[in-house]
């Protein structure tokens, strides 16, 4: 089951809203498409949606029907549309970037197609740079996880968020592959649940031994000694090691400090923002209020009640034990050991 | 709108499964009825338990149709399925207590109906009582909240969780009715969402400003600096200041206390329980899994994952700022001041 596949002239996405009741896959031709996919999750996850915006952006590109003259200002506009679909997760403008430039390079390309097909083959590479990386962070997350761990992860970093294997979930999938002992708490991630709906899911297929919680019964199991380890992805990780993540996130690492459980992040290195110096100055989303009022068209909370549901949140670097990227896991103090990681090749 | 009234041979019970979808009665005239709505949280809130099991007592005694000899075993077997509703929340056995050692002193009343007058006074009594010993939670607990007020509060202690006016939501009220100009902020309070339900449509319906938030989110707003103060109810405090409540109440005061915010319980005195020493002793009750892989019939999750479903846990005293009962508010070191309170007249 994969979040994303290219089809050679149409994408196909998993509906990432439907799981685990219905599978339904979307074939998308178009770039607008794509970017309501995005904003409405549909697919979702930092490193899937970046993989997603690279192919809208191809899309994009095969849709177009003018001359060359015009081509370069409407793949600004295609641009700009896939950009504007979330704010926080940095894969997105990165891999949009990582576009843009291939797009650059061929400058002096007159042939439209050639164009087209080079930059379906660089949304490609994108993917398939995903899939390398992340069994990458899935080998040097292992040493990380005790041999009998039991382990907390938030939201779901795991094969739906990125184009397979996943961060987060990748470390637990690796753990488990080396025949590790281990046991995984999913918390349910309201308002989307994708705790409860994917990341359960995707670890029930692979046999991973997984207990559902509610996010506010993770502090009395860590009171309990039940967590040895919390594993989580990240949206956009700060030059100082601040690293915005699924809300909830915030409270998880606060609640791992009080009870001295180490607490990493996992993460592609394209996920570090090094022109943002801190968590304050990451872009927090803030969804639309109806998800806290009704749950698959079902009531929850009184229709008109006002509700605050930022998407996420910013863990300080101070709560991180660790991040674990395709290169190594990068160790306090992050603001020396980031920059130090993502000049390394 | 009343989690109870007594209607001189019936117990009129609001169904809070449905709030605030749906405002649905059902008048039960037995106590089996009763025993069966507290088990299905139809009524819940450890005060409005407490007069439920004290109404149902005096139901099973209405229902009677043998003679005064069988009548105490009798009313043993009553007491005996009430008892068994829910073990956390100990105002249940409190009430029951209560209308025991009420019964005990009619040892002498040969007329069954005297005693069944008797019996419906002694429960009318103990919902009397829990009437005016919220308000004056609300007087005694209305100086610690400040004249601009943003408090946190989890799960529903409001007039729903008793017979009327609430406990948490009594200071808040109280603060209210002073004019204050406060904002509450309600944790949804998963899986069963009494803070999305109950709290913010009470609030509502009183004209108190509300927001609704996902429990997740509790953090951010501390570290966002938008909450003063938290205020949450009780199910049972034990004598060195150990609090057992919704689960989730732990989680929120690590948080406050990692960001220096002030965390009260507000309860009646009746929810102290001397004869537990501590937290630890306190039976905490695990409820269906499938509470959370369906929501109102809609899948949640998958049907087969595993689940943990603690419904409570403890709240360990030194997280605990002060304890707001009717007799006054309570400092630490609680192991004293709890019981100086409980022998104050």
């Amino acid at each position: 089951m994969k979040a994303l596949e290219w089809l050679g002239d149409s994408l196909r996405i998993l509906d990432q809203t439907k799981l685990p009741v219905t599978t339904i896959y979307n074939d998308v031709t178009t770039y607008e498409e794509v970017a309501e996919a995005i904003e409405s999750m549909v697919v979702r996850g930092a490193p899937a949606i970046g993989a997603a915006a690279a192919y809208g952006y191809a899309l994009g590109a095969i849709q177009y029907t003018g001359t060359r003259v015009g081509f370069q200002d409407y793949m600004n506009t295609v641009k700009e549309r896939l950009t504007k679909t979330r704010p926080t997760a940095v894969n997105l403008f990165w891999a949009l970037r990582r576009m843009e430039d291939r797009l650059r390079d061929l400058y002096e390309v007159e042939d439209l197609d050639e164009i087209r097909k080079a930059l379906v083959v660089e949304a490609e590479s994108i993917a398939e740079d995903d899939r390398r990386v992340c069994h990458l962070i899935g080998e040097q997350g292992n040493p990380i996880v005790p041999e009998e761990a039991n382990i907390l992860t938030h939201c779901n970093a795991g094969a739906l968020a990125t184009v397979e294997y996943g961060t987060a979930l990748g470390v637990i999938r690796a753990a488990h592959q080396m025949g590790k002992n281990i046991h995984v708490y999913a918390d349910e991630t309201r308002p989307f649940l994708q705790g409860a709906r994917l990341t359960t899911f995707e670890l029930m297929k692979d046999n991973i031994s997984v207990t559902l919680i509610a996010d506010n019964m993770a502090g009395y199991l860590m009171q309990q000694g039940k967590i040895d380890l919390v594993i989580v992805g990240a949206d956009r990780i700060a030059a100082n090691g601040d690293t915005a993540n699924k809300i909830g996130t915030y409270s998880v690492a606060v609640l791992a400090h009080a009870h001295g459980i180490p607490f990493y992040i996992a993460a592609p290195t394209s996920t570090i923002d090094l022109k943002v110096p801190s968590g304050q100055e990451i872009p927090i989303e803030e969804r639309n209020p109806q998800e806290l009022r009704e749950l698959f068209g079902v009531q929850t909370a009184p229709l008109d009640v006002p509700v605050y549901n930022p998407a996420f949140d910013v863990t300080p670097a101070k709560y991180i034990t660790g991040i674990i990227t395709e290169k190594g896991i990068v160790s306090p103090p992050f603001s020396v050991n980031l920059l130090k990681i993502m000049v390394r090749s």
